[in-house]
Protein backbone atom coordinates (compact mmCIF):
# COMPACT_ATOMS: atom_id res chain seq x y z
CA UNK A 1 0.00 0.00 0.00
CA UNK A 2 1.52 3.31 -1.21
CA UNK A 3 0.77 6.92 0.52
CA UNK A 4 2.05 9.84 -0.40
CA UNK A 5 2.44 12.90 1.72
CA UNK A 6 1.62 15.74 -0.18
CA UNK A 7 1.55 18.79 3.03
CA UNK A 8 2.93 18.96 6.32
CA UNK A 9 2.71 22.35 8.47
CA UNK A 10 3.87 22.08 12.40
CA UNK A 11 0.79 23.20 14.17
CA UNK A 12 1.08 23.62 18.16
CA UNK A 13 4.37 21.42 18.68
CA UNK A 14 2.75 18.51 16.30
CA UNK A 15 2.13 18.29 12.48
CA UNK A 16 -0.70 18.65 10.41
CA UNK A 17 -0.38 16.71 7.29
CA UNK A 18 -2.02 15.62 4.01
CA UNK A 19 -1.58 11.96 2.37
CA UNK A 20 -2.44 10.56 -0.85
CA UNK A 21 -3.40 7.04 -1.49
CA UNK A 22 -5.04 4.54 -3.66
CA UNK A 23 -7.81 2.77 -1.96
CA UNK A 24 -9.49 0.04 -2.76
CA UNK A 25 -13.02 0.51 -1.51
CA UNK A 26 -13.40 3.66 -3.26
CA UNK A 27 -11.36 2.50 -6.69
CA UNK A 28 -9.64 5.67 -6.86
CA UNK A 29 -7.16 8.13 -5.25
CA UNK A 30 -8.53 9.40 -2.11
CA UNK A 31 -6.48 12.21 0.22
CA UNK A 32 -6.96 12.29 3.91
CA UNK A 33 -5.76 14.79 7.01
CA UNK A 34 -3.90 13.45 9.72
CA UNK A 35 -2.86 15.66 12.90
CA UNK A 36 -0.40 13.93 14.84
CA UNK A 37 -0.05 15.76 18.25
CA UNK A 38 3.44 16.12 19.81
CA UNK A 39 3.55 13.19 22.02
CA UNK A 40 3.44 11.05 19.04
CA UNK A 41 6.97 12.41 17.80
CA UNK A 42 8.54 10.77 21.00
CA UNK A 43 7.11 7.65 20.46
CA UNK A 44 3.98 7.47 21.96
CA UNK A 45 1.36 5.55 20.51
CA UNK A 46 -1.59 7.68 20.50
CA UNK A 47 -5.36 7.02 20.10
CA UNK A 48 -7.10 8.79 16.96
CA UNK A 49 -10.24 10.72 16.63
CA UNK A 50 -12.18 9.98 12.91
CA UNK A 51 -13.40 13.29 11.56
CA UNK A 52 -16.49 13.03 8.98
CA UNK A 53 -17.45 16.25 7.47
CA UNK A 54 -20.84 17.51 5.77
CA UNK A 55 -21.83 18.27 2.36
CA UNK A 56 -19.07 20.00 -0.38
CA UNK A 57 -16.22 19.26 2.16
CA UNK A 58 -12.89 17.93 1.47
CA UNK A 59 -10.33 17.09 4.54
CA UNK A 60 -9.76 20.61 4.76
CA UNK A 61 -12.49 21.95 6.29
CA UNK A 62 -12.29 20.93 9.80
CA UNK A 63 -8.50 20.88 10.00
CA UNK A 64 -8.73 24.75 8.79
CA UNK A 65 -11.74 26.10 10.82
CA UNK A 66 -12.96 24.22 13.95
CA UNK A 67 -9.52 24.88 15.82
CA UNK A 68 -9.51 21.35 17.30
CA UNK A 69 -5.23 20.65 17.02
CA UNK A 70 -4.95 23.27 20.61
CA UNK A 71 -6.11 20.54 22.48
CA UNK A 72 -5.71 17.78 20.45
CA UNK A 73 -2.02 18.94 21.14
CA UNK A 74 -2.59 18.96 24.99
CA UNK A 75 -4.66 15.66 25.31
CA UNK A 76 -2.78 13.88 23.10
CA UNK A 77 -4.92 12.79 20.54
CA UNK A 78 -4.22 12.08 16.49
CA UNK A 79 -7.17 13.28 14.02
CA UNK A 80 -7.90 12.05 10.81
CA UNK A 81 -10.46 13.73 8.84
CA UNK A 82 -11.34 11.47 5.03
CA UNK A 83 -13.10 13.37 2.14
CA UNK A 84 -16.54 13.22 1.61
CA UNK A 85 -17.13 11.08 -1.11
CA UNK A 86 -14.86 9.69 -3.60
CA UNK A 87 -13.61 11.90 -6.13
CA UNK A 88 -11.93 12.05 -9.91
CA UNK A 89 -12.44 12.24 -13.30
CA UNK A 90 -14.03 8.61 -13.65
CA UNK A 91 -16.16 8.86 -10.68
CA UNK A 92 -20.09 9.25 -11.18
CA UNK A 93 -21.35 12.39 -10.07
CA UNK A 94 -24.02 15.20 -9.90
CA UNK A 95 -24.72 18.36 -10.68
CA UNK A 96 -26.40 19.19 -7.17
CA UNK A 97 -24.00 19.46 -4.36
CA UNK A 98 -26.29 17.02 -2.55
CA UNK A 99 -25.63 13.82 -4.41
CA UNK A 100 -22.45 12.58 -6.06
CA UNK A 101 -18.58 14.07 -5.50
CA UNK A 102 -18.54 15.64 -2.04
CA UNK A 103 -22.02 13.79 -0.99
CA UNK A 104 -21.21 10.10 -0.34
CA UNK A 105 -23.50 9.98 2.95
CA UNK A 106 -20.99 6.95 4.18
CA UNK A 107 -23.02 4.65 2.34
CA UNK A 108 -21.71 1.34 0.47
CA UNK A 109 -23.72 1.98 -2.72
CA UNK A 110 -25.56 -0.68 -4.15
CA UNK A 111 -27.07 1.34 -7.65
CA UNK A 112 -25.70 2.15 -10.85
CA UNK A 113 -23.91 4.86 -11.06
CA UNK A 114 -22.18 4.55 -8.00
CA UNK A 115 -21.80 1.55 -6.93
CA UNK A 116 -18.19 1.20 -8.59
CA UNK A 117 -17.22 3.88 -5.90
CA UNK A 118 -19.19 5.08 -3.51
CA UNK A 119 -18.34 2.86 -0.55
CA UNK A 120 -17.64 5.58 1.94
CA UNK A 121 -18.91 3.24 5.08
CA UNK A 122 -15.93 0.05 3.69
CA UNK A 123 -13.14 3.26 3.31
CA UNK A 124 -13.92 4.94 6.82
CA UNK A 125 -14.88 1.64 8.92
CA UNK A 126 -12.47 -0.09 7.74
CA UNK A 127 -9.51 0.36 4.50
CA UNK A 128 -8.56 3.93 6.39
CA UNK A 129 -8.16 2.77 9.88
CA UNK A 130 -6.28 -0.24 8.32
CA UNK A 131 -4.14 2.17 6.81
CA UNK A 132 -4.12 5.05 9.61
CA UNK A 133 -2.83 1.99 11.94
CA UNK A 134 0.06 0.50 9.86
CA UNK A 135 1.50 4.08 8.99
CA UNK A 136 1.34 6.02 12.05
CA UNK A 137 2.52 5.97 15.57
CA UNK A 138 -1.30 5.58 16.60
CA UNK A 139 -2.91 2.87 18.84
CA UNK A 140 -5.86 0.91 17.71
CA UNK A 141 -8.16 3.31 20.24
CA UNK A 142 -10.64 5.33 18.10
CA UNK A 143 -13.18 7.33 18.60
CA UNK A 144 -15.70 8.59 15.72
CA UNK A 145 -16.94 12.65 14.76
CA UNK A 146 -18.50 14.39 12.13
CA UNK A 147 -21.04 17.26 11.31
CA UNK A 148 -24.63 17.37 9.16
CA UNK A 149 -24.22 14.55 6.86
CA UNK A 150 -20.73 13.62 8.75
CA UNK A 151 -22.38 13.44 12.04
CA UNK A 152 -25.50 11.24 10.34
CA UNK A 153 -21.78 9.59 9.50
CA UNK A 154 -20.19 8.53 12.56
CA UNK A 155 -23.10 8.31 14.15
CA UNK A 156 -24.40 5.61 11.78
CA UNK A 157 -20.45 3.83 12.17
CA UNK A 158 -20.39 3.65 15.40
CA UNK A 159 -23.68 2.31 16.16
CA UNK A 160 -23.55 -0.31 13.72
CA UNK A 161 -19.84 -1.29 15.74
CA UNK A 162 -19.54 -0.37 18.63
CA UNK A 163 -16.87 -3.24 19.60
CA UNK A 164 -14.34 -0.50 17.28
CA UNK A 165 -15.19 2.93 18.78
CA UNK A 166 -14.80 4.09 22.60
CA UNK A 167 -17.14 7.12 22.09
CA UNK A 168 -18.89 8.94 19.59
CA UNK A 169 -20.27 12.52 18.88
CA UNK A 170 -21.68 14.87 16.22
CA UNK A 171 -22.77 18.60 15.37
CA UNK A 172 -25.61 18.96 14.17
CA UNK A 173 -26.43 15.56 12.67
CA UNK A 174 -28.61 14.26 9.99
CA UNK A 175 -30.42 12.29 12.19
CA UNK A 176 -32.70 9.90 10.38
CA UNK A 177 -32.04 10.66 7.01
CA UNK A 178 -35.09 7.94 5.78
CA UNK A 179 -37.02 11.18 7.11
CA UNK A 180 -35.48 13.80 5.37
CA UNK A 181 -35.10 15.62 1.87
CA UNK A 182 -31.42 15.40 1.63
CA UNK A 183 -31.34 10.92 3.03
CA UNK A 184 -34.30 10.49 1.17
CA UNK A 185 -32.84 11.60 -2.15
CA UNK A 186 -29.08 10.30 -0.99
CA UNK A 187 -30.68 7.01 -0.23
CA UNK A 188 -32.72 6.65 -3.40
CA UNK A 189 -29.68 7.06 -5.42
CA UNK A 190 -27.18 5.31 -3.93
CA UNK A 191 -29.07 2.37 -2.25
CA UNK A 192 -32.60 2.18 -4.35
CA UNK A 193 -36.18 2.36 -3.61
CA UNK A 194 -36.18 -0.81 -1.03
CA UNK A 195 -36.52 1.15 2.20
CA UNK A 196 -35.50 -1.99 4.16
CA UNK A 197 -32.21 -1.39 2.88
CA UNK A 198 -31.89 1.85 4.69
CA UNK A 199 -32.42 1.13 7.84
CA UNK A 200 -28.50 0.38 8.01
CA UNK A 201 -27.74 3.72 7.18
CA UNK A 202 -29.97 5.79 9.56
CA UNK A 203 -28.73 6.93 13.25
CA UNK A 204 -32.33 6.74 14.52
CA UNK A 205 -33.12 3.46 13.32
CA UNK A 206 -30.08 1.73 14.56
CA UNK A 207 -30.39 3.97 18.38
CA UNK A 208 -33.71 2.56 18.64
CA UNK A 209 -33.29 -0.53 18.18
CA UNK A 210 -29.47 -0.88 20.07
CA UNK A 211 -28.44 -3.04 22.78
CA UNK A 212 -24.30 -2.66 22.80
CA UNK A 213 -23.87 1.22 24.12
CA UNK A 214 -20.69 3.40 22.64
CA UNK A 215 -21.51 6.50 24.68
CA UNK A 216 -22.76 9.75 22.27
CA UNK A 217 -22.90 13.45 22.44
CA UNK A 218 -24.60 15.52 20.18
CA UNK A 219 -24.79 19.30 19.72
CA UNK A 220 -27.26 21.03 17.69
CA UNK A 221 -27.65 25.03 17.07
CA UNK A 222 -30.98 26.37 17.39
CA UNK A 223 -30.88 29.19 15.15
CA UNK A 224 -29.50 26.34 12.43
CA UNK A 225 -31.40 27.21 9.12
CA UNK A 226 -31.61 23.19 8.47
CA UNK A 227 -32.66 22.41 11.82
CA UNK A 228 -36.31 21.38 11.04
CA UNK A 229 -36.44 20.36 7.72
CA UNK A 230 -33.47 17.94 7.36
CA UNK A 231 -31.76 17.75 11.31
CA UNK A 232 -34.42 16.87 13.42
CA UNK A 233 -32.59 15.90 16.50
CA UNK A 234 -36.30 14.87 18.38
CA UNK A 235 -36.09 12.22 16.48
CA UNK A 236 -32.90 11.15 17.92
CA UNK A 237 -33.83 11.92 21.41
CA UNK A 238 -36.76 9.69 21.36
CA UNK A 239 -34.26 6.73 19.56
CA UNK A 240 -32.51 6.92 22.32
CA UNK A 241 -35.55 7.13 25.00
CA UNK A 242 -36.40 3.49 23.71
CA UNK A 243 -33.23 1.77 24.09
CA UNK A 244 -32.03 3.78 27.18
CA UNK A 245 -29.10 4.41 24.87
CA UNK A 246 -26.47 6.97 26.75
CA UNK A 247 -27.08 10.38 24.75
CA UNK A 248 -26.29 13.31 25.67
CA UNK A 249 -28.19 15.70 23.13
CA UNK A 250 -27.44 19.67 23.78
CA UNK A 251 -29.18 22.40 22.15
CA UNK A 252 -26.74 25.56 21.75
CA UNK A 253 -29.08 28.59 21.55
CA UNK A 254 -28.26 31.05 18.89
CA UNK A 255 -25.93 28.81 16.91
CA UNK A 256 -26.19 28.32 13.19
CA UNK A 257 -25.03 25.18 10.99
CA UNK A 258 -21.20 26.83 10.17
CA UNK A 259 -17.92 25.64 11.75
CA UNK A 260 -18.28 28.72 14.17
CA UNK A 261 -20.34 26.37 15.95
CA UNK A 262 -18.26 23.57 15.78
CA UNK A 263 -15.17 25.64 16.71
CA UNK A 264 -17.83 26.91 19.38
CA UNK A 265 -18.11 23.33 20.92
CA UNK A 266 -14.94 21.22 19.55
CA UNK A 267 -13.07 21.26 23.02
CA UNK A 268 -16.17 19.75 24.83
CA UNK A 269 -16.26 17.15 22.31
CA UNK A 270 -12.23 16.19 22.06
CA UNK A 271 -12.38 16.09 25.96
CA UNK A 272 -15.27 13.75 25.94
CA UNK A 273 -13.70 11.65 23.22
CA UNK A 274 -10.34 12.12 25.56
CA UNK A 275 -12.32 10.71 28.50
CA UNK A 276 -13.16 7.61 26.82
CA UNK A 277 -10.43 6.86 25.13
CA UNK A 278 -7.95 7.03 28.12
CA UNK A 279 -10.47 5.08 30.31
CA UNK B 1 -21.82 56.67 6.97
CA UNK B 2 -24.23 54.01 6.20
CA UNK B 3 -22.78 50.58 7.10
CA UNK B 4 -24.35 47.13 5.41
CA UNK B 5 -24.56 44.11 7.63
CA UNK B 6 -23.75 41.16 5.86
CA UNK B 7 -22.96 38.10 7.76
CA UNK B 8 -23.82 37.47 11.40
CA UNK B 9 -22.34 33.44 12.88
CA UNK B 10 -22.75 32.81 16.72
CA UNK B 11 -18.48 31.97 18.23
CA UNK B 12 -18.13 31.19 21.24
CA UNK B 13 -21.03 33.12 22.50
CA UNK B 14 -20.02 36.46 20.50
CA UNK B 15 -20.65 37.25 17.52
CA UNK B 16 -18.43 36.99 14.24
CA UNK B 17 -19.91 39.84 11.77
CA UNK B 18 -19.16 41.00 8.45
CA UNK B 19 -20.23 44.33 7.14
CA UNK B 20 -19.91 46.88 4.47
CA UNK B 21 -19.59 50.24 3.86
CA UNK B 22 -18.24 53.09 1.62
CA UNK B 23 -15.10 54.03 2.24
CA UNK B 24 -13.83 57.75 1.58
CA UNK B 25 -10.23 57.02 1.67
CA UNK B 26 -10.05 54.51 -0.29
CA UNK B 27 -13.08 55.52 -2.91
CA UNK B 28 -15.01 52.49 -3.06
CA UNK B 29 -16.71 49.48 -1.11
CA UNK B 30 -14.75 47.91 1.43
CA UNK B 31 -16.41 45.15 3.32
CA UNK B 32 -14.58 44.36 7.05
CA UNK B 33 -15.20 41.33 9.67
CA UNK B 34 -15.41 42.17 13.32
CA UNK B 35 -15.69 39.67 16.08
CA UNK B 36 -17.60 40.84 19.55
CA UNK B 37 -16.67 39.21 22.70
CA UNK B 38 -19.89 38.16 24.81
CA UNK B 39 -19.44 40.89 27.61
CA UNK B 40 -19.92 43.36 24.21
CA UNK B 41 -23.47 42.17 24.51
CA UNK B 42 -23.67 43.32 28.19
CA UNK B 43 -23.06 46.79 27.52
CA UNK B 44 -19.18 46.81 28.18
CA UNK B 45 -17.11 48.68 26.19
CA UNK B 46 -14.34 46.62 25.04
CA UNK B 47 -10.95 47.20 23.42
CA UNK B 48 -10.25 45.97 20.45
CA UNK B 49 -7.19 44.05 18.39
CA UNK B 50 -6.79 45.03 14.57
CA UNK B 51 -5.56 42.36 12.62
CA UNK B 52 -3.94 43.43 9.33
CA UNK B 53 -3.81 40.10 6.71
CA UNK B 54 -1.35 39.58 4.35
CA UNK B 55 -1.05 39.04 0.42
CA UNK B 56 -3.81 37.91 -1.50
CA UNK B 57 -5.62 37.75 1.75
CA UNK B 58 -9.25 39.34 2.57
CA UNK B 59 -11.41 39.97 6.02
CA UNK B 60 -12.09 35.97 6.20
CA UNK B 61 -8.77 34.27 6.36
CA UNK B 62 -8.23 34.92 10.03
CA UNK B 63 -11.77 34.58 11.20
CA UNK B 64 -11.52 31.25 9.71
CA UNK B 65 -8.62 30.24 10.72
CA UNK B 66 -6.74 31.92 13.36
CA UNK B 67 -8.99 30.47 16.26
CA UNK B 68 -8.87 33.48 18.33
CA UNK B 69 -11.89 33.79 18.88
CA UNK B 70 -12.24 31.30 22.01
CA UNK B 71 -9.25 33.57 24.02
CA UNK B 72 -10.91 36.91 22.32
CA UNK B 73 -13.99 35.78 24.19
CA UNK B 74 -12.45 35.17 27.16
CA UNK B 75 -10.49 38.35 27.42
CA UNK B 76 -13.13 40.57 26.35
CA UNK B 77 -11.42 42.06 23.44
CA UNK B 78 -12.91 42.58 19.96
CA UNK B 79 -10.68 41.75 16.55
CA UNK B 80 -11.18 43.84 13.44
CA UNK B 81 -10.15 42.64 10.50
CA UNK B 82 -10.32 44.70 6.88
CA UNK B 83 -9.91 43.97 3.77
CA UNK B 84 -6.13 43.67 2.55
CA UNK B 85 -7.15 46.56 -0.45
CA UNK B 86 -9.36 48.75 -2.38
CA UNK B 87 -11.15 46.09 -4.28
CA UNK B 88 -13.85 46.49 -7.44
CA UNK B 89 -13.86 46.75 -11.07
CA UNK B 90 -13.07 50.51 -10.87
CA UNK B 91 -10.06 49.66 -9.05
CA UNK B 92 -6.34 49.43 -10.58
CA UNK B 93 -5.14 45.97 -10.38
CA UNK B 94 -2.06 43.84 -11.59
CA UNK B 95 -2.14 40.29 -12.70
CA UNK B 96 0.76 39.30 -9.90
CA UNK B 97 -0.45 38.48 -6.18
CA UNK B 98 2.21 40.91 -4.68
CA UNK B 99 0.77 44.21 -6.53
CA UNK B 100 -2.65 45.93 -6.89
CA UNK B 101 -5.39 44.30 -5.37
CA UNK B 102 -5.42 42.00 -1.88
CA UNK B 103 -1.87 43.24 -1.97
CA UNK B 104 -2.36 47.20 -0.65
CA UNK B 105 1.02 47.65 1.61
CA UNK B 106 -1.11 49.53 3.93
CA UNK B 107 0.43 52.59 2.16
CA UNK B 108 -1.14 55.99 0.77
CA UNK B 109 0.10 55.37 -3.08
CA UNK B 110 0.98 58.56 -4.47
CA UNK B 111 1.93 57.39 -8.07
CA UNK B 112 -0.74 56.43 -11.05
CA UNK B 113 -2.53 54.16 -11.43
CA UNK B 114 -2.56 53.70 -7.79
CA UNK B 115 -3.15 57.08 -5.69
CA UNK B 116 -6.54 57.34 -6.66
CA UNK B 117 -7.84 53.58 -4.33
CA UNK B 118 -4.88 52.74 -2.37
CA UNK B 119 -5.19 54.32 0.88
CA UNK B 120 -4.94 52.13 3.19
CA UNK B 121 -2.57 53.69 5.72
CA UNK B 122 -5.46 55.88 6.26
CA UNK B 123 -7.96 53.50 6.34
CA UNK B 124 -6.52 51.46 8.80
CA UNK B 125 -5.22 54.69 10.94
CA UNK B 126 -8.46 56.59 10.71
CA UNK B 127 -11.54 55.74 8.56
CA UNK B 128 -11.78 52.24 9.93
CA UNK B 129 -11.69 53.23 13.99
CA UNK B 130 -13.57 56.06 13.56
CA UNK B 131 -16.25 54.00 12.19
CA UNK B 132 -15.69 50.92 14.47
CA UNK B 133 -15.72 53.42 17.71
CA UNK B 134 -19.03 55.46 16.48
CA UNK B 135 -20.49 51.94 15.38
CA UNK B 136 -20.15 49.14 18.12
CA UNK B 137 -19.76 48.83 21.76
CA UNK B 138 -15.87 49.79 21.90
CA UNK B 139 -13.77 51.80 23.87
CA UNK B 140 -11.12 54.30 21.99
CA UNK B 141 -8.19 51.61 23.42
CA UNK B 142 -6.83 49.67 20.64
CA UNK B 143 -3.70 47.26 19.59
CA UNK B 144 -2.70 46.45 16.49
CA UNK B 145 -1.67 42.89 15.08
CA UNK B 146 -0.69 41.51 11.62
CA UNK B 147 1.08 38.36 9.13
CA UNK B 148 3.35 38.68 6.71
CA UNK B 149 2.93 41.56 4.71
CA UNK B 150 0.02 42.78 7.43
CA UNK B 151 2.69 42.44 10.23
CA UNK B 152 4.78 45.49 8.49
CA UNK B 153 1.61 47.13 8.00
CA UNK B 154 1.06 46.40 11.52
CA UNK B 155 4.45 47.50 12.64
CA UNK B 156 4.89 50.63 11.28
CA UNK B 157 1.40 52.20 11.75
CA UNK B 158 1.88 51.61 15.93
CA UNK B 159 5.44 52.94 15.28
CA UNK B 160 3.71 55.58 13.04
CA UNK B 161 0.97 56.67 15.65
CA UNK B 162 2.25 55.49 19.51
CA UNK B 163 -0.87 57.66 20.77
CA UNK B 164 -2.97 55.30 19.49
CA UNK B 165 -2.23 51.97 20.37
CA UNK B 166 -1.44 50.31 23.60
CA UNK B 167 0.48 47.70 21.70
CA UNK B 168 1.93 45.58 18.20
CA UNK B 169 2.44 42.21 17.57
CA UNK B 170 3.38 40.54 14.19
CA UNK B 171 3.77 37.16 12.73
CA UNK B 172 6.36 36.92 9.96
CA UNK B 173 6.09 40.26 8.95
CA UNK B 174 7.82 42.05 6.11
CA UNK B 175 10.66 43.90 8.56
CA UNK B 176 12.68 45.84 5.59
CA UNK B 177 10.82 46.35 2.91
CA UNK B 178 12.79 49.00 1.39
CA UNK B 179 15.32 45.84 1.40
CA UNK B 180 13.27 42.80 -0.15
CA UNK B 181 11.83 42.44 -3.22
CA UNK B 182 8.19 41.91 -2.07
CA UNK B 183 8.61 45.81 -0.45
CA UNK B 184 10.72 47.35 -3.25
CA UNK B 185 8.44 46.40 -5.80
CA UNK B 186 5.21 47.77 -3.95
CA UNK B 187 7.00 50.18 -2.76
CA UNK B 188 8.27 51.74 -6.27
CA UNK B 189 4.46 51.45 -7.66
CA UNK B 190 2.86 53.04 -5.04
CA UNK B 191 5.12 55.61 -3.49
CA UNK B 192 7.86 56.18 -6.63
CA UNK B 193 11.46 55.96 -7.13
CA UNK B 194 12.30 58.63 -4.54
CA UNK B 195 13.59 55.89 -1.83
CA UNK B 196 13.57 59.00 0.96
CA UNK B 197 9.66 58.56 0.66
CA UNK B 198 9.84 54.78 1.62
CA UNK B 199 11.22 55.18 5.16
CA UNK B 200 8.09 56.51 6.93
CA UNK B 201 6.54 52.83 5.57
CA UNK B 202 9.75 50.40 6.76
CA UNK B 203 9.52 49.24 10.03
CA UNK B 204 13.34 48.45 10.76
CA UNK B 205 14.05 52.46 9.68
CA UNK B 206 11.06 53.30 11.83
CA UNK B 207 12.21 51.58 15.06
CA UNK B 208 15.77 52.69 14.52
CA UNK B 209 14.55 55.85 15.07
CA UNK B 210 12.09 55.69 17.39
CA UNK B 211 11.76 57.62 21.03
CA UNK B 212 7.91 56.86 21.81
CA UNK B 213 7.79 52.95 22.40
CA UNK B 214 4.77 50.65 21.77
CA UNK B 215 5.41 47.74 23.39
CA UNK B 216 6.33 45.01 20.71
CA UNK B 217 6.01 40.81 20.12
CA UNK B 218 6.90 39.47 16.98
CA UNK B 219 6.86 35.44 16.27
CA UNK B 220 8.65 34.08 13.33
CA UNK B 221 8.67 30.50 11.85
CA UNK B 222 12.41 29.19 11.63
CA UNK B 223 10.53 27.14 8.60
CA UNK B 224 9.14 30.03 6.71
CA UNK B 225 9.99 29.72 3.21
CA UNK B 226 10.14 33.23 2.86
CA UNK B 227 12.00 33.87 5.74
CA UNK B 228 15.99 34.59 4.15
CA UNK B 229 15.46 36.97 0.90
CA UNK B 230 11.39 38.46 2.67
CA UNK B 231 11.11 38.92 6.21
CA UNK B 232 14.62 39.12 8.01
CA UNK B 233 13.98 39.32 11.40
CA UNK B 234 17.73 40.26 12.01
CA UNK B 235 17.11 43.80 10.93
CA UNK B 236 14.62 44.23 12.79
CA UNK B 237 16.17 43.43 16.31
CA UNK B 238 19.27 45.35 15.42
CA UNK B 239 17.01 48.22 14.63
CA UNK B 240 15.32 47.70 18.37
CA UNK B 241 18.40 47.61 19.57
CA UNK B 242 19.86 50.69 17.85
CA UNK B 243 16.86 52.78 19.61
CA UNK B 244 16.27 50.35 22.79
CA UNK B 245 12.82 49.45 21.71
CA UNK B 246 10.99 47.20 23.83
CA UNK B 247 10.77 44.40 21.06
CA UNK B 248 10.43 40.87 22.10
CA UNK B 249 11.34 38.65 18.86
CA UNK B 250 11.00 35.00 18.81
CA UNK B 251 12.21 32.43 16.52
CA UNK B 252 10.18 29.46 16.51
CA UNK B 253 11.59 25.97 15.35
CA UNK B 254 9.97 24.00 12.75
CA UNK B 255 6.56 26.84 12.00
CA UNK B 256 6.13 27.87 8.38
CA UNK B 257 3.91 31.01 6.59
CA UNK B 258 0.78 29.82 7.42
CA UNK B 259 -1.82 30.34 9.28
CA UNK B 260 -1.11 26.62 11.14
CA UNK B 261 1.74 28.92 12.58
CA UNK B 262 -0.13 32.26 13.17
CA UNK B 263 -2.88 29.73 15.71
CA UNK B 264 -0.81 28.02 17.03
CA UNK B 265 0.77 31.38 18.69
CA UNK B 266 -2.08 33.50 18.65
CA UNK B 267 -2.40 33.01 22.46
CA UNK B 268 0.29 34.33 23.41
CA UNK B 269 -0.20 37.38 20.80
CA UNK B 270 -3.44 37.83 22.48
CA UNK B 271 -2.31 37.81 25.87
CA UNK B 272 0.62 40.39 25.36
CA UNK B 273 -2.76 42.75 24.34
CA UNK B 274 -5.09 42.19 26.77
CA UNK B 275 -2.13 43.14 29.53
CA UNK B 276 -1.35 46.23 27.76
CA UNK B 277 -5.45 47.50 26.49
CA UNK B 278 -6.18 46.27 29.98
CA UNK B 279 -3.22 48.21 31.95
Amino acid sequence: MTIENVSSNKSFGGWNKQYNHYSESLNCTMRFAIYLPPNASNGDKVPVLYWLSGLTCTDENFIHKAGAQRLAAELGIAIVVPDTSPRGEGVADDDNYDLGQGAGFYVNATQEPWSSHYHMYDYVVDELPRLVESTFPVSDKRAISGHSMGGHGALVIALRNPERYASVSAFSPITNPMNCPWGQKAFNAYLGKDRESWREYDASELMRRATQFVPALVDQGEGDDFLVEQLKPELLAAAAEASAYPLELRLQEGYDHSYYFIASFIDDHLRFHAAHLNG
